[in-house]
């Protein structure tokens, strides 16, 4: 029988998560909750239904896992542990200051309730942070770097979009090249904001403004902008809904450490990913753990888990004796 | 308190296990056991006994983990399964078509004894076999690439000291730079052995022996060289001791696939390792799981178990709540 999955939520995240399970034959889209008017939302699979979120706790026997699409900055800290209540839940929440407390929050609710809840995956949190952990622990005399892109930031898209005389605009954050050979190189380089990232700006002006005054103006943008080498490039509408309508993203962890007797030996571990849509990868990896999270509360774990927790053969299909077989 | 650990053998594996250890605070060695006349092994670390292999079993309640370095050929087959029946025991056997017979005789030791035995850690198998199966996991609609080198082929090397006139020789295998770039751009090639690596020999020929002979016979060799591009370079044995008496290696895990509705986006994970001593990056990664093995017995688990098994907080010195706050 196949694994009942729910879709909290349905944006990007929500849309990528219908598509992964498409991909996978032991899992199934039972129901889809919105916040929304359900008449007013289609969804891609045809024959399951949309809910209003307040139907999802009658809906608890009828599904395993519901899988949590909100937002990390108000959605998830409020849902997730709601959720948890009823359901074998996974999240993708994001916020990386703020996991203990949500952590705390959700074990207590998944700890009462007996159900398993699976908090900050994707791929960083997720992925990255495993490889983080795997890395360290494999080499505990090294040093950490991590690269984001090339991708699209969200947050500083919206920055410049608020910048006066802006239409329209995107970010991609870029790693530097030269940065990444040297960390590659075994050299260990301390590495400032600036060494690290550049940040391309496309923007498109809204008629008559002052072109040189708007460049500035995100150049020396704190926070978002000011510590790294920005460009900016001006683009009409047309050629940004044609060049950059994607949602692409990726980057780079590397641990480089030492071994030996006289640490004379030095080992380079490096993960990327390069991703043509950041939300159906991210959804692709909590789709892989919605069944570890169900596999494990069938064996009668519960409370809160992160991809620290989930020994890797929880996350496939194919049987133990199979992947001992044709994977390792 | 620390893991208490012993070293089964003490070749360049056993050798890296004792360096690793120094770099692991809550791991001590207790003992060195050996085949030879123990007063003729000197080992790096002050203190610790070195002692005859028959008396290990008489030591088995001063040892937390016994890791095992001897060779996937002969030895790993008879001794993990023998001492599991005493220890919590990690090995790296690594004959991947023998894997499954393998871990049936040594679950069968350890589920009667009461030990956890890690089999086939290193990092292929080991942290490759992880990388496969996380990426298979995340996207089950893709291509597999697995890529070796720059690394010293110890059996490649073999077979070119075998030929008549060759006085010494090292192989390495390369990974062709074009397959790598043709795969990380998403083309999802078909590629041959010979598109995927090359050999370089590099060879020493005894005084009057006929190098062009030499070369022939090498490159037309079967199953080592004859499907491949090899390359064969001459050079004298000071040559051979200055540049080439290191043990690099390498590669590449590379996972290529597809996600949304109609398959539209493309994804690369990669995962890749440049060491300078691949037996010490080996003995890094089996010190990482022999304290996971430790604290999975402590739990009360047993049994043989795989990389796939361990779920990755086990293997770090750092706390749940640590890792949470800061690698996640």
């Amino acid at each position: 029988m196949s694994i009942r999955v729910g879709i909290m939520g349905y944006g990007n995240l929500g849309r990528g998560i219908e598509c992964a399970l498409k991909q996978n034959a032991d899992m199934e889209l039972v129901a889809v909750f919105t916040r929304r008017d359900p008449s007013s939302v289609k969804i891609l699979t045809e024959g399951v239904g949309v809910y209003h979120v307040d139907e999802a706790p009658n809906m608890k026997d009828k599904i395993d896992v519901l899988i949590m699409c909100g937002g990390s900055a108000t959605d998830l800290p409020k849902q997730t542990k709601e959720y948890a209540k009823y359901f074998n839940v996974v999240d993708s929440f994001d916020t990386h200051a703020k996991i203990p407390e949500h952590f705390a929050a959700v074990d207590e609710a998944a700890q009462a309730s007996g159900k398993v809840a699976m908090i900050s995956v994707g791929w960083d949190p997720g992925m990255f942070s495993l490889n983080r952990l795997y890395a360290n622990a494999i080499l505990p005399n090294g040093s950490d770097y991590t690269f984001w892109g090339k991708g699209v930031s969200q947050g500083h898209s919206d920055a410049i979009r608020r910048v006066e005389g802006v239409a329209n605009g995107k970010q991609y954050t870029v790693p530097v090249e030269e940065a990444l050979e040297r960390v590659r190189s075994g050299e260990n380089p301390e590495l400032s904001t600036r060494d690290k990232h550049t940040r391309e700006c496309y923007v498109v002006a809204k008629e008559g403004a002052d072109k040189a005054k708007i460049e500035a103006e995100i150049k020396n943008m704190p926070n978002y902008f000011a510590d790294y080498n920005t460009s900016v490039t001006f683009i009409t509408e047309e050629e940004l809904q044609r060049d950059h309508s994607g949602i692409p993203h990726g980057g780079f962890v590397i641990r480089s450490g030492k071994t030996g007797w006289n640490e004379e030996n030095n080992h380079i571990i490096e993960y990327s990913l390069k991703l043509d849509s950041n939300p159906e990868f991210t959804a692709s990896v909590i789709v892989a753990y919605a069944r570890a999270a169900y596999r494990m509360y069938k064996e009668g774990q519960k409370g809160c888990k992160t991809v620290f927790d989930v020994a890797p053969a929880y996350l496939s299909p194919v049987s133990a004796e199979e992947l001992r077989a044709h994977l390792l």
